[in-house]
């Protein structure tokens, strides 16, 4: 009987499926004891005599998979690897799978709502209201202003897409692959970060956390932004330097921000005390159908890994390899 | 040199053309002194020697016009027309105008903004962690919900092709007068009011206040409605019940609800307390580029009535006919 240890939470809390899978192949399932996001000592103390983790975005550092002498699956719910030492892994035969798709329309579909939100003051007003203060807040439409997209890929074109219908009066991007002019219908310019940054109304990160995005906002590009143009992240916290875009928040150097990921999570933190940063608890990806695809997915790569069977999304290559560059 | 009073609020805020285009008429412009919706006794005092009237939302009734010996135009920033006695206006031959095109961009997109921020509790996570509360909370994706929409105007049209690009499952709708299968590239199906109700996860309501519409979201359509299901009125208050809203949130028979107007307004009143209501400021239109145009709209009515020219957007018959059958 395989031990099975699920460290991500929420888990099957919408739909049992992923349970009954893990029961149909007689696993001994562990689920999360503390109902939180781990940290490296939790999980270090709970992993000891686990063979598969299924696993969130908790710190699966080099340190975890010492203690964990029996490990040889790693299927994380979810696309981001910034948190699973890969290197390490892979020196111990450990397997590393993902699920890339599956979150993609529910973060793509939530930033284009806090967009909306952003530019209209949605989130000021109705706390405005709550405390009695009616004001008649004056806002921007999407379709009159200029959107940036940083990082166009399955979530960033998706953004993209959906923009499509809002009318978008122009559409600037950058990736470090610059793709067709035309994504989804939409007429896309491609140009360079700084452009984006200097140039756009709202400015939306889509892009993985890796040496080259660590800090990529920092003082420099908040700087270039315009005074009333507005941020948002729901990629990875540690693209953003928080302390910086607290100041350009403060200093009024900055229209307003959405920020939903964070370096250190749960996040505790001075961006807590400014009304004009909208907030959210890395909720990019918790709609009910994308986090139970999730789920499954990385549930069924446990199954397949207790049958014997090949990974069905084995993390690919070129992540292992952005992993030992950055050890470098 | 005629006398102009502008009793809406903001007026030419972002954009100073409505000032210019009044001021190159030469007209006496006296603007809302109190700079807020005015009162039926306010506008009363303020509107004596009035000839043009630049109008928000504010009562302008019987008794107000009884107040304005000298009153020939009511030019209306906006759509809406319930503020307005249009038959005591007809009796003292005081022509009446509005702006029912600027307004709908700017609302549609606000309300789709709303239907995002509702499905995934983003206003709810955002106060949360302003009070130092992490909770990854669980939500619905607008693409895998049945969206519902009352009135299929200028507006809920634009709602629907706003729609066309989140891939909604299934798109129902009522008016009163059924359009095509067919709209902005979404298919619509038309269904009874009750169905609306029963089958939405989001009821979105797009009418204007007639005698039809008053009180049309009640205690019965709320018990249709999915306990899990969210309630958005960005059309007029005295549309929904607000005190059988307030009951059906608290007492859990009803996922959430977004509401921009209300019956009074300022608003105050204990919709402030539910935290599950998402309250805005009757801030539909309030977009720059939508908000300058109504003003300049209504603006060029009062400069084509002073050259003796015919109004460019008179109120249609019909909406005459709707207040007689009020009256009576």
């Amino acid at each position: 009987m395989a031990n099975v240890l699920v460290s991500t939470v929420p888990f099957a809390s919408h739909d049992r499926l992923p349970l009954e899978l893990l029961d149909a192949v007689d696993a001994h399932v562990t689920i999360n004891p503390l109902g939180r996001r781990l940290q490296e000592e939790d999980l270090a103390e709970l992993i000891a005599t686990t063979e598969i983790l299924i696993a969130g975005t908790e710190p699966i550092t080099r340190k975890v998979l010492n203690a964990a002498p029996d490990l040889r699956l790693i299927a994380r719910v979810g696309i981001g690897l910034d948190n699973v030492d890969l290197v390490a892994a892979r020196e111990r035969g450990i397997q590393v799978t993902y699920t890339p798709e599956a979150p993609a329309p529910a973060v793509a579909e939530f930033t284009v709502g806090l967009m909306v939100s952003l530019l209209r003051h949605t989130h000021t007003a109705n706390a405005l209201l709550h405390n009695g203060v009616w004001n008649r807040l004056m806002g921007r439409r999407l379709g009159d202003s200029t959107v940036g997209v940083i990082g166009v890929g399955r979530i960033g074109s998706r953004v993209i897409q959906i923009l499509s219908s809002f009318g978008v009066q122009r559409l600037i991007a950058h990736d470090i692959e610059p793709r067709s002019d035309l994504i989804q219908g939409t007429y896309v310019e491609w140009v360079s970060p700084d452009e984006v940054f200097r140039e756009a109304d709202i400015v939306s990160l889509h892009v993985p956390l890796t040496p080259d995005t660590l800090n990529m906002v920092c003082r420099k590009q908040l700087d270039l932004m315009k005074t009333d143009a507005v941020l948002i992240n729901t990629s990875r916290g540690g693209v953003v330097d928080e302390a910086e875009l607290l100041r350009a928040l403060q200093d009024e150097r900055l229209g307003g921000a959405a920020i939903d990921v964070f370096t250190h999570e749960p996040y505790e933190g001075p961006l807590m005390q400014e009304p004009r940063c909208l907030l959210t608890s890395h909720m990019g990806s918790m709609s009910i159908d994308c986090r139970t695809r999730m789920e499954i997915e990385a549930t069924r790569e446990a199954v397949q890994f207790l049958a014997g069977e090949p990974a069905l999304s084995p993390v690919p290559e070129e992540e292992y390899l952005f992993q030992v560059h950055r050890s470098n």
